[in-house]
C-alpha cells in the first residue's frame, strides 16, 4: 500500500505549493458555510500536502482573475471551486481563461451530457446551460455524474489548474474520483496518510505542551507539533513535512505520548469522548443511563447517536423540573426541598435512580444550571445556599459507589453544556478504565466496532 | 435606534473594504471547520458590509506578515482570527507587529487577568501564557471574558486592525460586544440590520418563490430576494443594496408575505422552531413533554436550551430500548411486541404516556429509527412488518386527541434527526396556532420573552 511506482517521493510531494480558491458571494455573506476548505484541506493533508493558502472571493470576474494571477504565479496546484453553473454570476471559466491567457472552446460532448441529464429528469434545457459546455482548448474535461457543470483541468508549465463545481455533492466525488488520482499520478500527492494524531482530555493546552516537551525536544525542527483545543479535549498532531521523520516514527512517538499521559490520553485519531466510552462499555459488557437537567438531552444524544447504542445505552431522562425528577426518577420531594435541585445530593440521587430504574451498571447525571449568561438559571431553582450561574453538579453512579462533583466554567450557555457533557463523559471514561474487561466468549468478538 | 450621529451613511459604509484573515494550520488541514467566515461575514452583511476577501493562512509568521501587508495596503478594516494563544504556533501578534512596523509591549493588566483566570479554575499558570500579555504600544486591548488571550485593536492611518481569538466561544461575544460597536462608532458599520428576513416552514424553496413572486414582481430590480433552505425550514431575505427600497418598505413587504403564507410563515427574523413553539406555549399557558427514540435527546434539548424553559417544558424521556419505554413510560410490553417500537401505535402511546406522566398539556413523541445510512437501525427493533431505514413515526398528544404520522426522508443520520426534530416542532406549532390564547392576568406580561 505504501510503495507503488506512482507513490510520490515525499520530498517532492511536500515541496509542491497548493492553493484553494473558493468562489461565491454567498460564502462571504455568511449564507452558506464554506465546507470546501475542510474537505479539500483534509483530503490533501492526509496525503502529505499542507494547503498553503485558501481565499474566498466574490463572484466578480475581476476579483477572480486578479487572485488567479497571484496564485498561479506562486503555486504549483491551484484548485478553484464554484462559479461554473449556468447563471450570469458564474464567471469562473471566463475569468480563468483571461487570467492565464487560455482559449475557451465549445465542446459538443459536454453539451450532449448536459442535454441527456435534463432529458433524464424530464426538464427542459434552457439556453443559459450552453456556457457550461466551454472548456480550455489545451485542457481536459472532468465529467460530473452528479450535476450539469463538468470540472475543467489544465496542466501547463509544470503546474495544474482545476476548476470544480461548487455544490459539495458534486465537488466531493469529483475530487476523490478524478482530481486526487490525477494529482497522485503526477507525483503531487501521496496515496496514504502521512501524520500521527491523538486526542487528550482533562489537561489544558499549555500544560499538555509542557508535559510532552521532553518527548518532542530531541527531534528539534524535524518534528512539527500542532495543538487544537476544543471544549473539554485537545487534539495533538505530529508531522514532519520535510520527511525527516517517517510515519512509523511519528506513530511510535504518539504511542510514547500516550504512555506518558496515562489516563489523560483519550485515543489515537479522532474518536469522540462518547465513542471512547462506548468502546469501554462494550468491552466490559456494561450499560449506562443518563439523567440530565442543564444539558437538556445532549448527554443522552451523545450516546443515542452512536452505532449499536442499544448495547451500552439503557436510556435517559431529561428532568429540568422537580416534578419530573419525582415523577420519572422517584426522587423524594423532601430531598429536593432540603438540598435544592442544584446540589450534590440531588445529582447523586439522579444518577443512582436512573441507573436502578433502567437496570444500568453506570448512571451519569448533570444537575442544573446552564442558563443564558448573566441570568439566574431559568429552569432549575437555586439551592437555598445559592450557586453561581454556570455551576452544575455532575454525578457518577458505578457498581462500587456514587460520587458527585461541582463544576463551574465561564462562557456562554452552549459552551457550558458542551463542557458539561464532555466532563461527564470523561469522568465515566476514567472510571471505566479502572473496571475489568469482560473475558471474551469463545467465537465472539468483544472489542468495539 | 436607527438615526444616531454615529450611524454611517449606507454608501460610505459599503465603500469601506473589509478583509478577514483566518489563521491556523488546523483550518488548512481540514481538522477544524472554519466557522469564522460564516459568522463574521453574516454579521457584517446584515449591517450593510459585504466582506471583500477572506483568506486562510498557515501559522507561519512569514505567511501571516506577507498577507497582512497585502490586506493592510488595500483594505480599510482587516480582521484576523486565531494564533493568539499560549503555544509556540501562536505567532499572530509578532507577525502583525512586524508587518505593520508596530511595537509590542508587555501589559501587566493582561497578565493579571490571565493569572486570575487560572487561579479561579485552580490550575497552575505555565510560563508560556505570558506571551498573551503583549499588546501593540499604540493599540488597545479587547478583554476576553471567555478565555485567556485578549483581542488587540489598532486604529492607524484611517484603518483598523483587529486581532481576535480563534475559539468561536471567545471570538463571537468579543466581536458582538466589542468589535462591532467600535466599528459602528467609526462609521464603518451600520447599527442595525439593513435587510428584512423571515422564516417559513412546511413549504419548499421553489414553491415558496412561486407563491411569493406576485408580491416581489412590482419592485423589479430594486428588490433583491435570496432563499436559503435548511432541513425543514426556509429563510427568505429581502434587501435593496442600491437603497431604492427603505428598510421600512422591506419590512412591510415581509409582513405581506407573512399574510399570504398563513401557517407556513414561521417568524420574522431567525427564531428557531422551538423558540416559536415556546412563545405559543407561553401565550397559552401550556406545557409540552417529550418522548424520543430516534432523535435521542435532541428534541428535548431544543426546548431545554431555551430561556425560562420551566414555564413550558415539563421534561423528557429518551427511550431507545423497549425496556426504557416500559420502565419510564409504563408502555405495555404486549403493545411493543404486537406493533413493534417503530409503529404508529407505539408513537401514540409514547406521546400520551409522557404527557400524562409529567402533567403536560401536549406530548411530542419520535419513535425509531435514524440509524447510520445503509444499516438497520441499531437501537430500535424493527416492527414485524418491517420499515425502511430512516422511517420514523411522530406522534402529537393534545388536549383534544392524539395522532401519529409516518415520516421518511433520504439523507444521512444527522440530517434525518434534524428533520425529525423540525417536523415534530412544526406539527406542534401548527396545533398551537389553533388553540386559544389565555386571557392575560392584570399586571402580568404574557407575551414570550
Amino acid at each position: 500500500m505504501v510503495s507503488s511506482p506512482a507513490q510520490p517521493n515525499p520530498t517532492s510531494a511536500r515541496a509542491a505549493r497548493f492553493e484553494l480558491l473558493t468562489l461565491g458571494d454567498e460564502l462571504l455573506l455568511g449564507l452558506t458555510a464554506n465546507t470546501h476548505l475542510g474537505f479539500i484541506g483534509g483530503e490533501l493533508a492526509r496525503r502529505g500536502v499542507r494547503l498553503a493558502h485558501q481565499a474566498t472571493l466574490t463572484d466578480g470576474a475581476d476579483d477572480i482573475a486578479a487572485q488567479l494571477r497571484v496564485s498561479w504565479a506562486r503555486a504549483d496546484v491551484v484548485l478553484v471551486t464554484g462559479g461554473l453553473g449556468p447563471t450570469c454570476d458564474d464567471r469562473t471559466r471566463e475569468a480563468a481563461a483571461a487570467a492565464l491567457g487560455e482559449e475557451l472552446v465549445f465542446d459538443a460532448a459536454i453539451e450532449r451530457a448536459i442535454a441527456e441529464r435534463f432529458a433524464r429528469f424530464g426538464r427542459p434545457m434552457t439556453p443559459n446551460n450552453r456556457q457550461q459546455a466551454m472548456k480550455f482548448a489545451r485542457g481536459e474535461v472532468l465529467p460530473n455524474p452528479n450535476g450539469t457543470a463538468p470540472g475543467l483541468w489544465l496542466a501547463r508549465d509544470g503546474k495544474v489548474l482545476a476548476l470544480l463545481p461548487g455544490p459539495p455533492s458534486e465537488l466531493r466525488p469529483m475530487f476523490a474520483d478524478q482530481v486526487a488520482p490525477r494529482l497522485a499520478r503526477l507525483g503531487l500527492l501521496a496515496e496514504h496518510e502521512l501524520w500521527a494524531q491523538f486526542r487528550t482530555a482533562g489537561i489544558g493546552e499549555s500544560a499538555l505542551e509542557t508535559k510532552l516537551q521532553p518527548l518532542f525536544a530531541p527531534h528539534g525542527a524535524a518534528l512539527e507539533v500542532a495543538f487544537c483545543a476544543h471544549d473539554g479535549f485537545v487534539d495533538v498532531r505530529l508531522a514532519s513535512s520535510d520527511g525527516q521523520l517517517t510515519l512509523a516514527c511519528l506513530e511510535s512517538l504518539a504511542t510514547r505520548c500516550a504512555a506518558l499521559l496515562g489516563e489523560d490520553f483519550l485515543c489515537h485519531g479522532r474518536d469522540s469522548l462518547a465513542e471512547v466510552c462506548a468502546s469501554l462499555l462494550r468491552e466490559r459488557e456494561k450499560k449506562v443511563a443518563i439523567a440530565e437537567a442543564a444539558t437538556g438531552g445532549l448527554l443522552a444524544a451523545a450516546f443515542a447517536g452512536l452505532c449499536g447504542a442499544c448495547k451500552f445505552f439503557a436510556g435517559g431522562v431529561v428532568c429540568c423540573l422537580n416534578e419530573a425528577k419525582q415523577e420519572l426518577l422517584g426522587l423524594p420531594e423532601c430531598l429536593l426541598l432540603q438540598h435544592g435541585a442544584v446540589s450534590e445530593e440531588c445529582a447523586v440521587a439522579m444518577a443512582t435512580a436512573v441507573a436502578e430504574k433502567l437496570g444500568a451498571d453506570y448512571g451519569l447525571a448533570v444537575s442544573g444550571g446552564a442558563g443564558p449568561v448573566g441570568t439566574v438559571h431559568p429552569f432549575t431553582p437555586a439551592a437555598p445556599g445559592g450557586n453561581p450561574v454556570g455551576a452544575m453538579y455532575l454525578a457518577l453512579h458505578t457498581p462500587h459507589g456514587t460520587w458527585a462533583k461541582k463544576v463551574c466554567w465561564p462562557g456562554g450557555s452552549t459552551t457550558l453544556k458542551t463542557r458539561a457533557v464532555n466532563a461527564a463523559l470523561d469522568w465515566l471514561r476514567r472510571e471505566l478504565l479502572r473496571a475489568p474487561v469482560s473475558a471474551p466468549v469463545a467465537g465472539e468478538r468483544v472489542a468495539a466496532g
